[in-house]
Order: structure tokens, then C-alpha cells, then sequence
């Protein structure tokens, strides 16, 4: 079954935008600065710092410009942020990014209510993004939400996936990250997805982007590395969540991966001491408990495994 | 990957036991019986309902006899007890069980620590339990704590675990449940030790114990799954763990496994929807969060899913 486990995995760290973007408490923008700099300094390659989306959609990140100019730049690190359309777009430039994620669902509902529009109407505005973005060189890539399940339809048929994902890749985007929003997936489901995608596809252009709603996330992480995957969306502490999926909750914990990741001997280029650290300082940033179970287990876990 | 996965699985339900000796809230007799019995009504066939131990080292488990004796017995059941010794042989005897369990470490320190005696001499106490038990005609199953890891040891040969497995399946119990107490095992590494284990054994001789403390307890279901295992230890709502291994926490809970489960298509025989309501009902209980995450979600997941 492990035979074909890849030997080096790449985290993509969405903490700081999908997971502040849900956190009720203010953070002030320093203090995203310092968190974002805390993560380039764990090993961790990609970190997408922000959302360009409009303040009143998200007051939380309404100081994405000044967060992006601040952070100090780790060349090891790739840096991105949420775009939702032109307007963000723009400010990304202005801001230097090189790198950007766009956003639709895989449910023409889901997709409408988040933003009041349809599929084919988000792709048509995404033609302009992608062609402006590519024209500047920008690396773009996509992430494909409710894949496997909608809050408002219920189950999600993958042709749709399969179809976007197709749509995307030959506009020029470099990846796409597939979304289990309201982390109801069967882990059959995603080796189903993953099986066909995989057929006209490389694994390098897809991210898988699970959410630990019922526990699963980690199984549904294997299941996708077992098929060759070797891009894992995560969120540092398990922070956030999707504000327009009720009851979703949590995106899988960055610790939570990559303990599993390094149990395997699959190098992430992370130091999870290090990564403990950063989860422990947001969490009194934010002022809960994150839920990662790693996290909660470290300070045993240290002390049952010695120097392990 | 999937060809493989079971299409039933058999639930072995240790929240009555192994849950409940860990609660600090003194629980009386008659809600365990209650407890009992409404699990007995979610169509769990197997339920290991209470430990003859002694009660100077359990004191929550004191009234064993009582609890045993009192509950109604479902035809569709398995009831079974935990038995340390011959005193707790005749005690689960005296009260009419006709499955018991007994249990050893893979680590010869863990094991020192737990019951006072080296493995070899565990083993001799065990020679003369299942001569008794077999004599009587009682299925016996053995319990192999520590096995991917030690709190005092650390890392445990999988050999130990493969030798006390073939030498207790010769003596005549009729399965072992290969426990993960710390809830540090490694995905592959469980690949690795069944795939031995199940060129010797078949795999209806061994379940899988796993402690969801890195959460990583259902990808680690799903690694036993798709080589065929078809018993899983789990407890409802999570309740439990282990008083001997500091910082351990955590058995996988029922729903979460159950819930997985169903995703795949696989039966398990259990409801969800009357499990959820005996998880919920438990954690009044013991008046404590219960740590699912199914549990958690399940309001909100049902009503976004409609009836599904």
C-alpha cells in the first residue's frame, strides 16, 4: 500500500488568510506580520499571507496591502494571496505578489452565495484575472471548493471538478487545490476523484485541501499521498474554516500533518519544534484552544519519546 | 486502493471498560447498567462492558459483578469483560460471562509498570487463565498494548508483538487487539507490522486498537481496513484511555469510525443517529466534552445534508 508514498511533500500554509479571515477577535495588523514572519522562519515553502477580497466582505483582512508590504521576505518562500477578482487583482500587484489564488465551487449554489454569481459567470471574470495575472507572470492556482459535498445541495457530482480543473489548467494556471469545505468526504470518494484526475493530469498540479469536520482529514491526506499527491493544504494549529459553509469548522492542522508526515519519514522541510511555537503564540493571539491534536500532545509526547 | 476495504466491519465497543476507568466522576452502578444498555440498542454487536480487576487499582470498576450481572442481555450481543488474573476469571465466572479479555504490553517496561511482572511471567499467569476459560468454553481475546510505541521505551520491536501473537493464538484465544496506547503509530508502520502479522494469521484474528491522540487513530483504521482487517476497537464519543501511560488520551471514537465507515459504503450494523444519542447521553454522564469530532459535528452536518 506504501510503496508509492512520495518522498518529499510540500505544505501549503493557509493560516494566515483562511484562518484569520474567521476569527472573530481583531488582529491587529503587526501582529499578522509578525505571525506570517514566525512561519517563514518554520521550513514551510508556501504561506498565502492575505486575501484581496473587499473589506466589507472581510473586515478581518481589510489591511491586506500593509500586511503584504510588511512581512519580511524569506527567499525559501513562496508568497500568496487570495484574489477575488480584478479589483483585488490590482492590489496584489501593487503590493509586489507574485503568486495568487483564485477561488470557485464545484456547486453552482455554493458558488452563488459566496459570490453572487454563477460558475460560468466566475470563470468568465476569472479569463481576465488569469490573462492580466499570466501577463505580469504571475504563478496562479485555484482552489475548487465543496468537491466532495455542499452545505446547500448535498452531494457534489466530481465531473464537475474534473471539468474546472480541465478549464483551468489550460488557461495557464499552475494548480488547482481541491476543497472538502464541509469535511464530509469518504476517503474512497477522494481516491475516486484523485484516480481520474490523475489520468490527465500531473499530481503536481493538485492540491488537496481537506477539513477535519468529522475527523477525517488526515485519512483523506493519505489516501492522497498514497496516490502520488504531493501537495497538502493546511492551517497552522487548525485554525479557520469557510464563513459561508455553515457548521464547517476547521481546516486540517499544519502540526497535525506534518507529524504524520515525518511518523512516514516523507520530508516537509519543516521543523515541527518550530511550527509548535508558532501554533502556541497564535493561539493566545487569537485567545482559544486550536484544535490540533498534536498540538495538545506535543508536551507528552516529548516526554514519553525522549529526544523522538 | 479501495478493491480491497471489507464489506462489514465489526465495532468492538470498549467505552463501558476501558472509557469509563478513566472517568473521575464517580459513575453509580445503575447508569453503567443504563449506559450498557442503551448501546446494546444500537445494534453494536460486541460490548466490553466492564474489568474484573481489582478494585484497590481500578476503584470506578469496584461494582464489576453488579454491572454484569444487571444488564440486559441482548441476544444479538457479545458481552465481554476484562480479566487481569485467575481471581478475575472466577469473579467474570461467577456472573455468567462467556468472553472475556485479557491483556499484556509489547513493552517489557510498560508491562512491568502495568501488572508487576515481566511479560514471560504474564504469559505463565495467562497459560493457566486460558487453560480455565477454554476448559469453560469461553472465547478469550487478547489485548497487546505499546505496540507502535512505548511512553517509557519508546520505539517497540513489531517482532514482540508478532511472537506474543502467535504464541497466545496457539494457546486458543481467538483474536488480538493490537493497541496503539500512546497514539503514536505511524501509518506505515501499521502497514507494515499487519501485512506481516496477516501472513501468518487470518485477519478476522486481529483488531486494531488505536488512540486517536495525534489524530491520526482513522487513517490508521483505514491503512487496517484496506488490508483486510475487520475489527476495530473504538469507544463511544472517545471516552477513555489508558492510566498507565502518561499523557496518553484517547481512544478513537465509535461515531467517527462508524461515521467513516458508512462514507465508504461499509456496514457496521450500528445507527448512528441512536449512537449519537448514547454520546451524547455518556457525556452528560461523566460531565465532560466528549473529543469526537462526528459528535461534534452532527447538528449542523445533519442539517446541511438534509437526511442524508
Amino acid at each position: 500500500m506504501f510503496g508509492k508514498l512520495p518522498k518529499q511533500v510540500t505544505i501549503y500554509e493557509v493560516g494566515p488568510r483562511d484562518g484569520l479571515q474567521n476569527e472573530s477577535r481583531h488582529i491587529s495588523t503587526q501582529n499578522k506580520v509578525t505571525f506570517i514572519d514566525k512561519l517563514s522562519d518554520t521550513g514551510l515553502s508556501y504561506i498565502e499571507v492575505t486575501s484581496f477580497v473587499s473589506p466589507k466582505w472581510i473586515p478581518q483582512l481589510s489591511d491586506a496591502v500593509s500586511v503584504a508590504h510588511d512581512i519580511k521576505r524569506n527567499d525559501a518562500v513562496h508568497y500568496s494571496a487570495l484574489v477575488p477578482n480584478d479589483e483585488g487583482l490590482e492590489r496584489a500587484i501593487s503590493v509586489g505578489m507574485k503568486e495568487i489564488a483564485l477561488f470557485i465551487s464545484a456547486s453552482e449554489t455554493h458558488n452563488k452565495r459566496n459570490v453572487n454569481k454563477t460558475i460560468a459567470e466566475t470563470l468568465k471574470e476569472f479569463h481576465a484575472v488569469i490573462t492580466r495575472a499570466l501577463d505580469l507572470k504571475l504563478k496562479i492556482r485555484v482552489y475548487i471548493s465543496t468537491v466532495f459535498g455542499c452545505p446547500y445541495e448535498g452531494s457534489v457530482d466530481p465531473q464537475k471538478t474534473i471539468e474546472l480543473t480541465k478549464i483551468l489548467l489550460d488557461q495557464g494556471i499552475y494548480q488547482v487545490s481541491i476543497g472538502d469545505t464541509i469535511g464530509v468526504a469518504a476517503p474512497n470518494e477522494v481516491a475516486r476523484l484523485l484516480e481520474q484526475l490523475l489520468k490527465q493530469i500531473s499530481p503536481q498540479q493538485v492540491a488537496v485541501h481537506f477539513h477535519d469536520t468529522q475527523g477525517r482529514a488526515l485519512a483523506n491526506c493519505l489516501v492522497a499521498l498514497s496516490l502520488g499527491i504531493t501537495t497538502i493544504d493546511s492551517s497552522i494549529g487548525g485554525l479557520g474554516g469557510c464563513p459561508y459553509a455553515p457548521g464547517a469548522s476547521g481546516n486540517v492542522a499544519t502540526e497535525d500533518v506534518v507529524a504524520m508526515l515525518h511518523s512516514m519519514n516523507v520530508h516537509t522541510g519543516v521543523d515541527l519544534d518550530k511550527l509548535i511555537d508558532c501554533s502556541r503564540w497564535v493561539g493566545a493571539l487569537v485567545g482559544h484552544e486550536l484544535p490540533s491534536k498534536y498540538l495538545k500532545s506535543h508536551r507528552s509526547v516529548k516526554k514519553q519519546r525522549g529526544t523522538q
